[in-house]
């Protein structure tokens, strides 16, 4: 009997975080000006990465405004990779969020998301299947390289099925 | 006697919002990806504006980045002439924000920023000048054409005299 490697049963994972990043860069022009990629995902946590060049400010570190855009995109990117898995058809909206920016970023950095500890993809699935509609809170962090976060986000995002 | 015509009186704040333009356009490469302008400045409010096409999401409205990064950058801009025109050297850093997101954005946008009704720009000063570090809140939309707001930010912002 063979049993499947480890790095096949992760394969449909790397594919569909691959495809994301695919579809991210063709459908929204901020994010290739970003120049973000996919750095990981195993299913609960997406983690997005950005090079600090394009995403600069005034003072040389990164951007308010590309931090929170990327940390924006992972939480969204974390529901859009769970709702493709299940085949289910919706457009996925962040409702609102709350941003605090801890120390500036002076590197290339990343955005790892992953659900609040309330939230739970089973509910939110059963929402969705039985009213067309279904809402999580996710949170997002930019880690700094000697640890501690950079930043930080919460955010509630709504799933409206298409159909 | 020759009394100043209203738009001689005006003069220094277009000039200062010209000049803003500019530096945020050289400085901050997400500000020309977003290809944003400055669309209106009279000391108390600051403007911004940013046509669709660079800013849509995979559903072809507006994205949620480019909504918060330009109510960001609205409420940033604020405080950043009101240090310019007072000659006061100072970094301005954003340090926690809240977002809502009211409506999706089917055209051009802009973002208005003016302080909270409890933020003062003389205790902002006072406190620059005595401890070299000055906190203000600023209330930022991106308003609809036809009545109500697309987006709304609330943020805090530090400034941090250089010397």
């Amino acid at each position: 009997m063979n049993l499947p490697a480890a790095k096949d049963l992760a394969a449909p994972s790397d594919h569909a975080a691959a495809a994301f990043e695919h579809e991210l860069l063709a459908d929204i022009p901020l994010a290739r000006a970003m120049a973000l990629s996919v750095a990981g995902y195993d299913g609960r946590t997406l983690t997005l990465a950005a090079p600090l060049a394009p995403n600069v400010n005034d003072k040389g570190c990164a951007f308010g405004g590309s931090l929170a855009s990327l940390m924006t995109l992972a939480g969204w990117g974390l529901l859009k990779l769970a709702v493709d898995a299940r085949g289910v058809d919706c457009d996925i909206y962040v409702q609102d969020n709350a941003v605090r920016y801890l120390a500036p970023v002076w590197q290339d950095f990343t955005a790892v998301a992953q659900l609040d500890e309330d939230g739970s993809f089973d509910e939110f699935f059963a929402a969705l299947a039985a009213r067309g509609k279904g809402r999580l809170r996710v949170r997002c962090r930019v880690p700094l390289p000697d640890g501690g976060d950079a930043a930080t986000l919460e955010a509630r995002f709504v799933a409206l099925a298409k159909r």
